[in-house]
């Protein structure tokens, strides 16, 4: 019934190829199916100002496309002059994503700044950029231990996200671009390694869907997390 | 034990005035408590490009917040150069709302354009918009039903909404500004009259909850939003 | 003759509502008929950069308009991105206003923002703003006394705006929109409570005007700003 | 008593060099002293998209200084990315100068765009524009009647501007920068060859004035524009 | 005497990986040792307004770091709002590279974009992107000619570049960001497969250099941009 | 053979006025032929930030035309809101040409600001804007040297600049807009007043040159550029 012949609760392929950069403290290429989106996590000795002095450290990200990650090339936000709603809504839900897993505290007075560029998109390219985001994290963070800057602790948990969708009256699993365009719902679940909820995010696309709905598509995410999970512990053992 | 001495299942006190604007085809200016927002629904004959020859209307939403409508004076946004993410996704989510409860085609090949502008903010000023930018968006259509614009169906159903949140480990139902700022998560649960899900949007500001958690937010949403919808049937007849 | 059937020389109703803002130290509703303007005077510990160390304050102010106050939408000026000129002209307008009463050296190094939003307009938006501010700045001042932060003589006088015009060949006081939008010329009057000038700006819109024409007008404005003032004292008694 | 030892009434050396561009239809170099001027008026046919089909044309204006036409250099406008309040409101004043002595609908569906660029600045830049201005308008007109693209009568009078000001208590004509930026108040004129006022902008900026002496700078205004307008019959005969 | 202990007439490690994107018409990821520039080229059908009606198209270019790319993270320059001057020097030198070698008549009413992202920077990012959007080129025009949208003939010849420099006094070939950051001169070079200079930009670092010097770096770039034409023909055949 | 009727190898008329602005600490207006270059010279106590604390200095510089200066009206670059990529890389340019022949140490801290305003354009204005700016530069040093603010060697040589390039298949130089509007190939060269060679930018503008042509071209621009410097040495006897 799915275009790519998948079952409901089936996640594509994952790949996850970490130390993909020459330079950045943490990085990795992660793939779900043809949705492919480089992460790097850069330390800087910097904060925002509206944080110095507080004691604890903070980490945020930046999203972005390259032009022709998209069946039709899309325009560089660089020349409208600034990032689209969409861009913003990405960037900050990848950042509060990361804060939940970190100890800001244990990180001092220190930024980590996530990049998750789309090299190509097929759908889900947030949850994609989510988990990549983490390993990246992850790496930058045992670069730190490596030189005594931070103790244990600084990081939590590991975290993940994936999406759910009414496709053709059906809850599905990690919705492809020919599924997400052609959804009823869309629903974005970030969930922990200990399976705690981080962000909820569910829409109706065509005609609202009912509570029972919504508890389906909780529950293949559910799934489709804990997969996740594994495949980000194996890729940093 | 909420600062505002409200049960966990009590809305604050919430009025709708309509027809506050001369110039607007519909407007109200509804409060949620201290929460202000003046709302105006302005018919336009002109579409966006991208929607043009298609036999359907449209509906899109702008939020901004009055420079004092805040404890501490924010920065107005045009001083700054564009509007914030926070604002952009706000006013996304508004003009989702909408839309999900008009049929488009029947509007016509025009446009609703929605204006939410907090003049008083105390928490919950998305869920206040969202409800008040509804019996709007009602007398606009009305205002071209009186002049036999549309037909009737134009407006299939009502929509509101309220937020949730974990505060001092206990769900409450449409927090202000003092419970806001001290949740342990926060959600936003957009519904229509006839009691489906529109939008999801939970988010764990200190740690992860769990998804009974979650149902509990959601119970106490629709309860809330069951509330909400009788005002604004009360204020439109 | 005139449209709203008002003498040459009567004043819209004019009405002043203090306090109307739950955070802002002073502020007020100032209608002059249709026209709406909600006033807010914010105190603020910091300086603009060049002023710091000079042992003297500063007022500045803002002014906009929500984008339903006209009759037809206006377009948000942070979707442009910046400030269009007439908005310009009228917040330097407004500011000059204010400092030509206040002794910035006594207010200390601080700076009271005005903002003035337009909720409606029907003419006249920058003399009622001024009209307004200065009732929102004599609250925040007041503010300021009961806190012990300032003495006596900070605030020197009133200040009060009017707009007068050759509408139909004949001079007239306080243009409202059907009369501005028509009128031969146009010119508004800043003046202080003792009568003393602070501002003239007059603009011939069809052709050139004389002396004599120009002499008229100001008589009409330092009738109405009289009467203004008086306005002004009874609302902060 | 005038750092120049010029008279209350005298203006500043004025000189006006026509045709100094090789490409503008009209142009000239006008000084007021130590203030250069380079003026150019462009003939485009191509119309700002709000007059299309309206059968008349029209005049704008554009003002800039050079960053070195200051005693300290000035910052280039296009670095902070837009115009600043000061040249809109200047720019403003210039095109309805310029419009008030123009037949529009004469013109035909043409816009002529003025370009006032100060290349050295000593106080007054904003009059000597005008005054200039209006010799390269006048210039342009020619250079289209000579073609046949006009008849007579699209210029309808000659139109000048000068600032007056108190300066250690006493009126006087022209401000130099020594003068201006330690006068009392200060005020534009903008007359036209009969005599016509098109218009007044008069500041106090230390203390309230009176009416009298406002009368006084506008005395002072007559005597110098007259002179202005002769200077420019000479120029162009 | 090189860090990288090159030869003086030595490039990097080239290597030129085609099709590497699922979307565009054509791509290539090219490296030039650890310099990394994924190159893509994409059909569109609309040309720049400027262009309509003349019957012939375009190829224009863009150019744009991913942020860590570099040894110290970029600030991405969407946050700044436009882009740098040396981004918008290097996307106008590859546009005019790639323009010299296609028949644009016969291109047809198109126009072609390439779009050249550094995904990791070793110095030499232009050279290779130049290099890699040929490929890119080629591959996009192959993909229309099999659509038989364009004939024989529109790609006139292969174009690439490379930088050589003077480092410790000596004329060496492709520097890296080791031997550039300390160059005495430093000049990049475009040419032809025929051999043909389309491009040559040299500047001194240090101090001004000799002419016969110069001479140098040009044979030096004449070798290096043969033995870069060899590897563009094997990568296409 | 040309259109101006010059011989291959002949400059266009040029002049050199210096002290031509009242506030520049240095100042001149230089003409090639029909193009005209307003430059000033502006020292500044304060450096950029990345530059604070090392104990050197620094000179910028900044290109714009009037609008005016060209054939057609051009669109001033604050309407755009930033520089194009034209301005950019000529002020680029300038900047380095500038630094390539002045001891920056021995500048100290401070900053020279070079303004290149184009008040007449007709080919050339890049070329034009260096020659002049080394005056404006050198009147600056002097003016500082004078108040014994800086020692002898802050500037260690002449530098000035000439275009060349192939029109109707011979080499020319110093280009006008006639020539330089159907050149087959456009080369800007820098170089010192000891024959140095600090800048070389040639472009193939219909199709690619030789290295022979190339050589012509430079031989035509050492004759040039050596006549340029006498004449810098006259203008600052």
């Amino acid at each position: 019934m799915r275009p790519s012949k998948r079952k409901p609760d089936e996640l594509r392929r994952v790949s996850i190829e970490r130390a993909v950069s020459k330079h950045a403290e943490g990085s990795c290429l992660i793939k779900f199916g043809d949705t492919q989106v480089l992460c790097t996590a850069s330390l800087e000795e910097r904060l925002p100002p509206w944080l110095k002095g507080q004691g604890r450290g903070w980490v945020t990200a930046e999203y972005a496309m390259l032009p022709r990650a998209t069946a039709e090339r899309t325009r560089r936000e660089v020349t409208v002059g600034h990032p689209s709603g969409r861009t913003q809504e990405i960037q900050r839900l990848i950042g509060r994503a990361m804060r939940a897993v970190v100890d800001l505290p244990k990180l001092g007075e220190r930024q980590i700044s996530i990049d998750c560029d789309v090299i190509q998109a097929d759908g889900g390219t947030r949850t994609a950029a989510i988990t990549g985001a983490w390993v990246a994290l992850h790496d930058c963070i045992q670069w730190m231990k490596m030189r005594d800057m931070v103790k244990d602790g600084v990081l939590r948990d590991s975290v993940a996200a994936v999406s759910c969708g009414l496709y053709k009256g059906e809850p599905v699993l990690d919705l492809d671009y020919a599924e997400d365009s052609n959804a009823d719902a869309d629903a974005n679940f970030v969930m922990t390694g200990a399976g705690g909820i981080v962000e909820v995010q569910g829409t109706a696309e065509t005609v609202p869907f009912t509570q029972e709905r919504f508890d389906q598509l909780m529950s293949l995410a559910k799934k489709g997390i804990g997969e996740l999970v594994q495949l980000q512990k194996l890729s940093i053992s």
